[in-house]
């Protein structure tokens, strides 16, 4: 029988308050992009924690802190962690609540049970929801897995056109160093990430907790669609290749797939642009993203089908050109079957009785960290469903649920 | 039985590629915003050409170009023209067919047949399309029926943010005299417009002009629905209220109410905005125009109804919230019986066999005039149905065909 590892409210309760304070963003929100001021100094702070929990800090190549404490077995590392990096603005749990977890988790387990068998790690990913960098999607981690291409720095720009080397350089970091932050798969073991669930599952079933089985796989579409530009009153419907008419058709039909095949299938049209977007002008040309995600390969697979089969049809239908650029394509990324049994257990010690299983329609550092080593993650219930938005929101008891079900894994996994 | 008028062809292309000139935009384009340096010289040659025939010129408070030539017998006068601004860019034809028809027709009058018995006036409205001014549509023929109010001037703006009153003032005219642009009911007698189509009607058929018999109605709404923004990722299809998804349910309804309605209603979604326009966020606000047109009143009624319908529905049953704005109205309005007869007496005469009827989807200075006196247009056919692009092109034979249509119809008025 699993014994839970308890860890004191209070200092969760302080450690969100305070690395919250580093980009605050009005009452509840945080506005903390990659190498900003308060990027930096709220790294600061997790080393200064790591420190204060008798770790071995180094800070990385592309800026991850890491704090390292050695098993006595010696072997590959146990790592834990999330990002530092918010939307833009975004909440105060959000990457931090991993992070925060990870060190108070960490901490206990060096204060109550000394120094473990497997070496513990825990690791502070300077960027992944790609906010500022609008290209540089989950930087911290795929610097650890050796993900980024040698040409990518130099051809990044932010929001405001800065480029990333000098992004980097302005915190004291050299792009060119970016390789070294490389680990070898030999080196980590696993990796175990704690982080709020962004959706409403666990709410809906009263549930603090969940155990991820799978990340979810996605693909995102831009789908362009020109017609011919006529005028809105002297032209008639007849006559029309009309490219609103046909996103239209086209929207309601992948979202009425992704309904059809069920759940965890889902697919969202967020981003539209219209050319030349006036009022009385039929337009000439309509594009818009699709972003259709499912945790199960064989259901990305049908999903990704039948969103294809709409496109095709309506575009054809309609005598509408048609441009399909695939964004980005990722499989489902499955969790590892040993880590969520140890996980599902400690849980069940934590809350008293078990928790429910349930896939991760986000996308998460993971996922990445998934070519490394075995990967899981433990979700705590968000309110509302909420994330990306100042209105996020766990409450304490969820957070220390959370904490205290990595905790009690790492125990298992580490003395 | 009616005699044909005849123009000299070689002159309506002189003066078609001459008024060109002013703006020029590319090989066939016209960029000639009100009150701009390419209005002015243009709205100069216009009053050249007047000039020349032998007609009264003067200008008015907002830059309208009249030429007068005086009836033996007095009484109101009987008005042809056109307006003289272009979309940014336009063509060579919309707009400027009219006062080239109106000049060539009344200098040949003059010129064949002398003083005729009731007055002739040309006119050249400083402003239709609204395509410097977004809020100044119709700002000539308006200012002539005395429809410009009191405050109008001074609030508007246009894209560069320079006010109308400055904007007047550039080129010599004081805002606070616009209202001594105004005509009164009994000066007045006629208003008849030459005009492209902006439509594939007389080109499907095969017919070089076509009479008017009634310019649209139309209502123009604004529609923003508000749902509530969640991860693309986390968020089931199941618990979404996704403003997208009502959004393309809503104009794919209104598409297929005027279709369903038939010819010639016509429904358009030429603008539409998302918030936050993400690629990965179900968005909390999609905010999009609604143009719906019918040349009947009891087809506005019908098609403004279903739409209506539509929009409730939809937006209810996805519990979407909802706010619908009408950002402008207008009844359709009948073209006078007899001007009708008489252009259509005139078009058979000078092609030699009868001409169609048709409505006219687009919105024209006589649907203003019409407030003041009876009123009637004739179309000229348009290539491929385009018009509001440098690409818009009427043959050069189509073009007399409907300047010696309307000298016809002249000559048969006032001789």
């Amino acid at each position: 029988m699993t014994s839970p590892v308890r860890v004191p409210p209070e200092l969760v309760k302080r450690r969100l308050h305070d690395l919250a304070q580093h980009g605050k963003h009005g009452e509840t929100g945080v506005w903390r992009p990659v190498y900003s001021e308060a990027w930096a100094t709220a790294q600061d702070l997790v080393a200064a924690w790591l420190v204060e929990a008798g770790l071995d800090v180094r800070r990385d190549a592309v800026g991850n802190v890491w704090g390292r404490l050695e098993g006595s077995a010696g072997g590959p590392a146990i790592v834990t962690g999330s990002h530092i990096d918010s939307q833009l603005p975004g909440g105060r749990f959000d990457g931090a609540l991993g992070i925060i977890g990870a060190v108070v988790a960490v901490a206990t387990l060096r204060e109550r049970c000394g120094r473990p068998r497997r070496t513990l790690e825990v690791v502070s990913f300077c960027e992944e929801e790609a906010s500022r960098f609008p290209t540089a999607s989950f930087w911290g981690s795929r610097a650890v897995i050796g993900g980024i291409g040698p040409d990518e720095a130099a051809a990044m720009r932010d929001l405001d056109g800065r480029g990333m080397i000098e992004a980097m350089a302005a915190v004291g970091l050299d792009a060119a160093r970016i390789p070294e932050a490389r680990r070898d798969k030999g080196d980590v073991d696993a990796f175990v990430e704690l982080h709020i669930e962004q959706g409403p599952r666990l709410e809906a079933g009263g549930e603090p907790v969940g155990v991820v089985t799978a990340i979810t796989g996605y693909r995102q579409y831009l789908v362009e669609l020109r017609g011919r530009s006529t005028h809105a009153g002297a032209f008639p419907m007849a006559g029309r290749r009309d490219p609103m008419a046909g996103a239209a058709e086209i929207i309601s039909g992948v979202i009425g797939n992704a309904l059809r095949l069920g759940p965890p299938a889902v697919t969202t049209v967020g981003r539209l642009l219209i050319e030349p977007n006036a009022r009385a002008v039929v337009p000439a040309r309509v594009s818009f993203t699709i972003d259709a995600r499912h945790p199960v390969e064989a259901g990305r697979g049908a999903l990704l089908s039948a969103h294809e089969a709409t496109i095709n049809e309506v575009a054809a239908r309609r005598s509408l050109d048609l441009t399909v650029r695939i964004d980005s394509d990722r499989a489902p990324c499955p969790c590892d079957q040993s880590l969520v049994a140890t996980l599902a257990k400690a849980a069940a010690a934590v809350g008293g009785r078990p928790v429910p299983n349930l896939a991760s329609g986000a996308v998460h550092d993971a996922q990445q960290m998934a070519t490394l080593c075995p990967v899981a993650m433990l979700f705590v219930r968000s309110r509302d469903g909420l994330s990306h938005t100042p209105d996020e929101f766990s409450s304490l008891e969820d957070c220390v649920a959370g904490i205290e079900t990595l905790a009690t894994a790492l125990h298992q996994l580490a003395y």
